[in-house]
């Protein structure tokens, strides 16, 4: 696997000095510390015009909301089955400004959605909304709204016997069954928040309870990668406010490397340019030494070419 | 590896004919779906005269004692100080009485021994605890404290592209330090109980809180291989009544194997038999199909040769 798809720039330049650097010589760090954990959104693919997860669930209220009438003048489903995604929207903004009503009522519905599924029937959905649904503005199939350098990244990693993972803000049963497809990462590796679980012995099956459990974001991501993986990673790469921590986490390594990506590509071939969620990690990028991946300058390609 | 300390009995057959089964010809399982769970304590190693974890901990509340003489009057620090394992002991058995009201201080004492603690310093001084100690009744490391033919069993699937897991009542991160190196399984392959986490931005280091987290037993072991794992195992083995949910838990799946370790050797080889905390594992095996592994009959050697 190689970087095809990355700029001859500085990023490119920083990632193979490193990965060369601590994978020769006799000081090479040995391959079970080679770790390397990965946002996803915004960082391994797209999250415009709005987290994958967010259409997945928008699909399923408006089907609850025409199974049961009596759910369609009720928010979450009523702006779902108008495709008021206006509400939707407001409801996250209303959160940034202190205003968790809404917020409230959506994350009571996301719990309602799953109440008492059982995890595999909960795969299966998923796996179904995977193979049919088309990316809102690309249409064409979610496989191809990954970022290629991303996936390119990660082969040239796991070439040089690194172990990938995945550490996300989202809900990691919702990612566990694209993950091997899109990016070659297994579900054992696949890091997110969750939905507590309960074990139903009549009928042997492990199922969604009805609370939260926790969000992986922010400082739960070294949390979770040391309750996850029992290692400091090597490598770390983000997007967002939610990541600096993970990114700061492996810099306590010796030998460490801490990689931003930075939506700043107004050419038109992926997202428009956007900073909203990521002001403090750029803040703080130049103080702790992140390495910025600059999309415009750093990546040849957004998106991986047409079938 | 062979299985050379396992006699020709029925549990070395079950075995080898499960795995060649579900590894050869047109049917065989897909290597990724090829996971195998195992309890730790009493399964993998020995866990008489007591739990290994117990031995550390009352080396750590001695010390505790020492350091400051006004905890010296005071259980479990002055029970550990003499050396009272009456007491120790006792807690546990009121416990089952349904009176939990020393186990609660116990507890307590096991959670202030690590509050605040960085998970790394605690890796490093379980480390040195396995580097040093020696098992109470062995008198040699706790290396040679492991069951030779589970850990024969561990290698013979690795073999057969299987990944294992341990997946244990056990302290997740007690067990961490030594997997590797006694049964060849990774950090990042340990499931067991875990004392809560939280990141310090300061240190820049992630910490054991002052609160328990969750107890790995009985039905919980599902749910934290789900949450970990995010597959059915096909192969359980374990050796007690909170296995027994995780045993039943892989026979879901078209093609599995549940193992359970029965402590009826009275040849003086290994342990005393027992069969408390096992009676209804035992009870319920034959109806669901367990095969057992008779430790006088089914292995040849318990603890492996000396060095």
């Amino acid at each position: 696997m190689t970087l095809a798809s990355w700029a001859d720039g500085s990023a490119r330049a920083a990632i193979v000095e490193f990965v060369e650097a601590v994978t020769s010589g006799a000081d090479a760090v040995p391959e079970a510390e080679r770790v390397a954990v990965f946002d996803n959104d915004g960082t391994l693919w797209t999250e415009k015009p709005m987290p994958t997860q967010l259409h997945f669930i928008v699909q399923q209220w408006a089907a609850a909301a025409q199974a049961d009438p009596s759910l369609a003048d009720r928010q979450p489903y009523q702006a779902a089955a108008n495709g008021d995604f206006a509400w939707l929207g407001g409801a996250v903004d209303k959160h940034y400004a202190g205003d968790d009503s809404d917020l409230k009522v959506m994350i009571g519905a996301i719990l309602a959605s799953t109440a008492h599924e059982s995890v595999e029937d909960y795969q299966a959905s998923v796996a179904a909304f995977y193979r049919d649904a088309k990316h809102l503005t690309l249409h064409h199939p979610y496989s191809r709204a990954v970022y290629q350098p991303m996936v390119e990244l990660l082969g040239y990693l796991e070439a040089h016997d690194f172990t990938t993972y995945i550490v996300s803000g989202g809900d990691r049963d919702f990612m566990r069954p694209m993950t091997e497809d899109y990016y070659g990462i297994p579900p054992e590796r696949v890091v997110g928040s969750a939905v507590g679980l309960e074990y139903d012995a009549e009928s042997n099956d492990v199922r969604y309870s009805t609370s939260f459990d926790y969000m992986d974001d922010g400082p739960m991501k070294p949390v979770r990668i040391w309750s996850r993986i029992g290692r400091r990673p090597i490598l770390a790469g983000g997007n967002s406010n939610g990541d600096v921590e993970m990114l700061r986490f492996v810099q306590k390594h010796p030998r460490s490397l801490s990689l931003l990506v930075h939506h700043d590509d107004d050419t038109g071939r992926g997202d428009p340019p956007y900073d909203k969620g990521a002001e403090r990690a750029l803040d703080v990028a130049s103080e702790h030494g992140f390495q910025l991946i600059s999309i415009k300058d750093d990546w040849s390609r957004v998106f991986p070419a047409g079938p």
